[in-house]
């Protein structure tokens, strides 16, 4: 395919790469563009502005730092919009979705296809061609899209018609690695507090807690819905929350998320769902809101 | 060996079974003595009270509901503390930290030996032998108890002479649990507000963020405690953090545990450390409780 | 003076009766006209547009309902921006920042003056000339400005050179007043589970804690900075955040805003602060934006 | 009155001094016997331990420092339980719930009357004789032990039968109190982010928000529980929490305690009450709690 590629940084420099390998033809634009000329030498066609990169190929990819960059490059007489109709936009930038959304508007009314195709992957994985895509936009235009999207990354998860899904989810993946992040720091001061090394934390936890796929486990039982049939009920959760926190006092220890799980928890019980299994948390946080699963 | 065992509940029945497999001679009490009987059969030897299961055994295990159900098994004049000298009694509950260092000491008066041995894992991983138990206590204590432990998992973390530190990790443990559930819950109820399904949001996470051994990527990031050399920089996780929240406003959809990670990638900001991995988050948390890693 | 005014909603309306009293004279703009219509009989002149409330008149005076609203009246060829250099245009909406800041460059643009003049007050407090009027933007802007504030406020406040201090204050006053709530409710909620009436907490609470100026003392200190003269010691203001949660637990009574300042109160204590006056806690806040007072 | 005092440390020693003031015959003690000696010269009798101090009382009065010192002064043989039958007992600590319910049980054991009195005010304000008295127990109680309640303070709350009731609001009533000054706290670093010094912003506040019994009117609909006629709507808070946290992104300035109602306001908004007054954001942390007004 003749792909046009804009934003030649940490990430996009190794999914040109993988492009190139893939035997795809590749014109490049960067807003520094001594970056993108690192890539002249491995087969890149190196261009002066993004509507140059997008005029004449069957897709551009977008891989800037933010919704700002984003707007840069697609408007204004030199950007992505001003190539003329029939094109196709993949955006795998990180967008918040209100620009998600004005950018698939804009993109309708300048007769083009736009895709929202946020990836997860450090530079690392992208070296590596082990990105996973996910892509929300027209089916057809993602069909023109997928061999492309296919040649970044080790899998490309299809989320539908509205583009913007696409970036909810990407936010909503970011976020379980935030919560992850500081879990594990609270969990590690509350350790050190006992004199637990955070490495031998990280093992105990790691091998006994996350090897036998209980993410999955937990994550099947909120989807469903159903917590009536306990497997470790709520009021139990609730006394080891409580417990955990008394732990903490050693120190002490502050520990916010454990305090937001702990009130969520309260809440599980004052609503008359003790006996139910402690997934009812998760069941709680959907219910606020507003969804009845 | 001989091995008291008392409460015979739905995880310690199931224990018990794995110690006579194993070919342990094994004296149970329950206080609903029924419960106690179904052992009968598979070779149990039942008796009226802990006192009983603990006299003339090498080690005595407890089981129990809560820290109110095991000071009533230790205390009194059919308690395990009442047996006499020279004892040695693992207690697997889950328990408070200053109940186990009470019981400690009172173990200690009574000349008995104590382990702290809490468990991870749902009855059916202890029906096949498949939890991991966490031991902390005197090391020769450790050792005597060992064989009897190993029968009962499929691995046991050995924490040192302070028994209170395995108790305080097992709560640390189950806090990351809880965690984890209020995560999914709020990115499910996240997604469910751009029309993507809970399983659908569980899939994509799980396979790209989960499979590649990410959770121990970040602990090692967070437990070395050097977030100077950016992976993904914090203040584009600020930024994200900000997306996701905006995200969010569609519903709108309450996500409390967010609110707090955002707070703390505001406060990594805010002091300086913008540039550094977004991993410092979890380093905010150590320090947070005094802790210089 | 002679004043145009853009939105004549519940607070609006009754603000444009305040400055006919005084014996201004006001030209009228809404964008449902019946409400502008309704104050003829009173006075006031009624226009179709807010570039014709603005034309002619010494200042114009926005009180609409959003930002969204805000940018309306003020774009476009009907809006104020279009009614030629020289005017002064007070904006007493609820802006944000961002808007405010675009709003203010806007306005320098078209050469005219632009105030943020954000109110405090409900409609009733309106019809009684009662509001407190936050005003901050050019000091020669405020002067022209200022006798038809006074004329709709019990007290003007000049916040300084910069519009955005005024919505920023603003925007800080309403949040105090959230937390109120928030605070009063989770506190009604801890009385109810020990059959205390909300009607009592509230008698009990307002009479002893709030009759004596505590606001302004506590305010006093937490500005000063200085906390080591402690009146009630930050770790006996740990014990009884811890006391006030056990107390919770029968019910139990979620307290998610406890379990924030509980958190940082363990904080303060860890970080060797346990001696000081509990205002450290919010000296803590400050500290957490990087100020160092 | 003939009265015994337990614990004549910076709040004891100036609530005896009132009682000698009203005419009333103080015994001390004071477990540091220093302290009690320097009430000698102003006419109270020193004696050697609590028991001491109740005996031949007709009520005694203990003042300590934490639920720790509460029951040290009250169990053993020279505790207070152990001054024989008759007698009552006042506990002006701030104790936990539990501790003050087991207190009212070992009293009745031992034949004595209990009531829980614990009181707000700083050290100031004991010497001024301006405390508030929080008063639970038996009636009959209550109505001997009036007199020197009264000398003690500005007022007396009598809160009902249940001793327990009153340690609860003692503590809701410190839970306000911190949630002030946190609130300060992240109300004075916003503003400082701003270039808002925070002398001024308290100023603003204290004078716009709190001059017109803002709290109480709040309070009051709070307690009512009738949201539906909105005098400010949900929605608009909600509003409000973001636009003020979009301001705190200048900084940025972390606001946990703005996140906590941020979240709480997206949860009244998600379930379909927008429309109603914010302060159903109270009604919303006691329905929590399962309370239904």
């Amino acid at each position: 395919m003749d792909i046009g590629f804009v934003g030649t940084g940490s990430m996009g420099a190794p999914m040109v790469r993988q492009l190139l390998e893939s035997g795809h033809h590749v014109t490049v634009h960067n807003r520094t563009r001594a970056k993108a000329e690192a890539l002249a030498k491995e087969g890149a066609r190196v261009v002066a502005t993004p509507a140059e990169a997008a005029e004449g190929a069957e897709m551009v990819i977008t891989m800037v730092a933010d919704d700002g960059a984003e707007l840069a490059v697609c408007e204004g007489p030199d950007g992505i919009l001003a190539s003329g109709p029939g094109g196709l936009h993949c955006a795998c930038t990180t967008l918040g979705v209100a620009t998600a959304r004005a950018l698939a508007e804009r993109h309708r009314e300048a007769e083009q296809a736009y895709l929202s195709c946020p990836v997860f992957g450090r530079p690392e994985a992208a070296a590596a061609g082990r990105l996973w895509i996910l892509a929300a936009g027209p089916a057809e235009a993602f069909q023109r899209a997928r061999p492309a999207l296919e040649s970044m990354g080790q899998g490309v998860f299809e989320l539908g018609d509205d583009p913007v899904a696409a970036n909810a989810l990407k936010l909503a993946g970011n976020f379980t690695l935030m919560a992850m992040i500081e879990t594990l720091g609270e969990a590690f001061a509350l350790g050190e507090a006992y004199g637990i090394e955070p490495q031998r934390v990280l093992e105990v936890v790691n091998t006994s807690l996350y090897g036998s796929h209980v993410m999955e486990a937990y994550g099947k039982l909120i989807a469903g819905g159903d917590f009536k049939d306990a497997g470790f009920a709520a009021h139990l959760g609730y006394k080891d929350a409580r417990l955990a926190q008394a732990a903490a006092e050693a120190g002490p220890v502050p520990m916010p998320l454990l305090a937001v799980v702990r009130e969520a928890l309260a809440e599980t019980v004052a609503r008359g769902r003790g006996d139910w299994d402690w997934a009812a948390l998760g069941g709680l946080a959907r219910e606020r809101a507003g969804n009845r699963s």
